[in-house]
């Protein structure tokens, strides 16, 4: 199957030719229209070999495809799509020997995606996919104020609703500025007469009174069992003394909403996040190995061997080019002919560990709680609840009871049993939900660092430009070699660079 | 059909089970149960004549009948609903003699809601008929950062987007407050030794950098065609002093998703708003008088005369308790045998003027703007542009091209007639997509205060509490009477206190 064009094939990799891939931000169908020209200027068309099957793997596949070659994806797991994997009904996963089977009523509407679970609406790469493989995409609610936040430190007061420190943080920010430029106090940024017209805005920033003091507002939560019929009262507020004190806030959980990747609002395909991974795959399946674990990749002159097994038998093949999708980590384990540089590049990445748990249950939080999609936080290890924003009204959901992002020193959660981690979400997520141990069932977990052939989330690191080239034969693609780590978008911006650089 | 149980069940309404009914929050539960047991007690049914088909006098027309009542509902137009109406192909409307016809594409997904448009997560009421009724309900979104926010003072920057005001707004504040703490200026409010946490928190708050500065971040947005393998840059952010000069500010629309009614996320039958008030019309169809309005409300002894028009031909109906759902000044106009005092609370009662466009169009707004959902803003008559939040990613979809709200002095957009207001927002909407008057097609309007039996959108007054009392026979519904006017839950609200002092 591998093809002897390399040499010639080489010689279109010029400097300047690289130069030019680099320093343009291409649409699609600029890359599309620079590969095409690119290879119809080559002598014959090279042998290609994908690592890996996730979502840059299966895209380097199709672009591929889209040009006429006909490139191999060595796929480890017996599934494709890597960390998009949709959990519903008689699902079943394996982590260090411990296996897990899903017991979710079967029904379209119940299922986990216990790899990535949202695309943001700026993903354009992502919805040029969705778009163009007609992958149905629904809109999703990621804050809700609704949500409840809870703190240890403020358990006592009882729940408390996101809304109530936003409102509370805002209030108090704006109260506080207002009473210095009310003082004169103005650092010289304010003219002392545009002084009132800031004063304006400030009362409408945070819902001051007309003495400029924050004394509540209804943005906040009005008090329990409220009538239209009669003024509501708003809850008081948190102080800012109170909300500074908190460490939580160091981390981003309060402001999801007002970041660029994680908005309010975000998408999702209907029915599970791996109707992205399957409509890729779909259109590259036959030149997919599925259960075909790499164990060496080799320089071979200007191109490489690929070494795999396959059915318990070792097995190599000669490619012209190499695509290496899969996490640093693994890479670093194969390529002993990988420049010492680039190794080192690859084993420098720290990864995060991430763990989702999730349980079918019926939608206590819609009925009980007023919560219609969104996330609740906690300080906790489950560290937030997500509610499905699908299927709103129905009888039963599928709630994440966790996700502990594993991103901070000391977190261990990931390194758990699936067991232990499950009853540990049952018992935090009482600390929310009074009563949820007895309603949530069928609970489930994937821990990635303990998923076999992954070993991680992603990557924690700097991405490093020496990845971003190749390495003779061999081209790196990943979520970890983008700006955008941990998303699909990151991942598929990495594939075109690869395949730029092809 | 009406009965003389007038007396008997007058004496139920005593002073004592009215101040009960009035000072408890009731939930449903409890009415319905409140009011099982006051019919028991009463020696005849009494009989109930309702006015107006809105969703405040569907839900009192539906309470009565599961109490085994029969009241008469006298609805004016040929449909019911009252301002829940939902446009869609061969739809017709009327208004002061236009007539307009809806030229939309006939599928289930191309409707315009030319009335209340969203559900707040908090508005049990409403969620509590739908779920009753099967009314299958979902999530949509009411804020999205990446609408536009076009304002003519800074249309010069090109367009810019809500997410760009907003953090321009959090990071501007953060950093000034910064300034004063970092100054020792805390008027009193912090202690030193707390100094250190309030400026962590202004620097997660409004993502400051390590120097307390502000200078941009990506929450507002970064520059066009950033690509995830290289570092983005953040667009330069707009001064506090900027925002601080545009009035616009005064008004809530860069703070519609703080608001406890006006969340970021909201919810929507599936199909149209009028699957609500279908649902209720369905469970009382048989007691509903279409195209029969109400030409005057006499008192007879303890009861009351209704005359109406049917077929052309005047008649009249005894009744023991008429419940008034109309707008107010219709209600004063045929109340002549209301208290005075009634009369004046009634006539006092400032009501909106809001106006709204729709078109159908192809979803450019997704394709060539990365928009999905939530509302853009203007500075201009149209105020805003609207986006289906559902059948995203489908070829075609209704975009609400105008929703002004006719809630300021001055405002004469609601005035126009169709043609104009089509018009004007096509001319509007171009500035905010270049392109969209091409884009844009089959415009329809609809102007509540030129609609027969409405004359007006929403109160704008405080709701009067002798309205919220029975004026002999009369008793008072609609959302005006609830501190929630302009929402179906204000609305329900007023229809169960109403019922609480039948």
């Amino acid at each position: 199957m591998a093809a002897g064009a390399t040499a010639a094939f080489g010689s279109l990799l010029s400097a300047q030719s690289l130069a030019q891939a680099e320093s343009r931000r291409h649409s699609l169908t600029e890359l599309r229209s620079h590969w095409r020209s690119r290879l119809r200027r080559a002598p014959a068309a090279p042998s290609v070999a994908i690592i890996g099957a996730g979502i840059a793997g299966l895209v380097a596949a199709y672009e591929l495809r889209r040009q006429g070659l006909q490139p191999i994806v060595f796929e480890a797991t017996g599934r494709p799509g890597g960390r998009i994997e949709t959990l519903r009904a008689d699902s079943w996963i394996q982590e260090q020997g411990e296996s897990q089977y899903c017991r979710f009523q079967r029904d379209r509407d119940l299922y986990f995606n216990s790899g990535p679970a949202r695309i943001s609406q700026g993903h354009s790469r992502v919805l040029h996919y969705c778009r163009e493989l007609s992958v149905e995409l629904e809109l999703i609610i990621n804050e809700n104020k609704a949500g409840y936040f809870r703190v240890a430190a403020l358990a006592q007061r009882g729940p408390l609703r996101l809304r109530q420190f936003q409102a509370s943080l805002r209030g108090g920010i704006a109260e506080l500025l207002a009473k210095n430029l009310a003082a004169g106090s103005s650092q010289g940024v304010i003219p002392p007469a545009e002084i009132p017209g800031v004063l304006a805005l400030l009362a409408q920033f945070g819902d001051l009174g007309s003495d400029l003091r924050f004394t509540g507002s209804s943005r906040g939560g009005v008090s329990e069992g409220s009538d239209p019929m009669h003024p509501a009262t708003p809850l008081s507020p948190l102080e800012l003394r109170e909300l500074a004190r908190m460490d939580f806030f160091s981390q981003y959980k309060l402001h999801l909403g007002e970041y660029l990747d994680q908005q309010a609002s975000m998408m999702q395909p209907r029915h599970g996040m791996d109707h992205i991974s399957q409509a890729l795959y779909q259109q590259v399946a036959d030149r997919v190995l599925l259960n075909c674990p790499v164990t060496a990749l080799e320089r071979r002159g200007t191109g490489a061997l690929v070494r795999f097994t396959r059915n318990g038998q070792a097995a190599a093949m000669p490619f012209d080019r190499v695509i290496v999708a899969t996490s640093p980590l693994l890479a670093s384990r194969w390529g002993r002919d990988f420049s010492p540089g680039v190794r080192t590049a690859l084993l420098s990445h720290q990864m995060s560990r991430p763990a989702k748990v999730a349980f079918q249950s019926e939608r206590f939080w819609e009925t009980r709680d007023g919560i219609y999609g969104g996330v609740s936080y906690t300080d906790e290890d489950i560290t937030m609840l997500w509610y499905p924003s699908h299927a709103v009204g129905s009888a039963q959901g599928i709630l994440v009871g966790a996700y502990h992002v594993g991103a901070f020193p000391g977190d261990r959660f990931g390194d758990l049993p699936a067991a232990e981690r499950i009853r540990l979400a049952q018992e935090q997520g009482e600390k929310i939900h009074p009563g949820y141990r007895r309603m949530v069932s069928a609970g489930i977990s994937r821990s990635w660092s303990r998923a076999a052939y992954f070993e991680g989330g992603w990557s924690m690191s700097e991405p490093s430009s020496l990845l971003q080239q190749p390495d003779g034969p061999f081209l790196f693609a990943g979520d970890y070699l983008s700006h955008m780590s941990g998303w699909m978008e990151g991942a598929i911006a990495s594939a075109h660079g690869a395949l730029s650089q092809l």
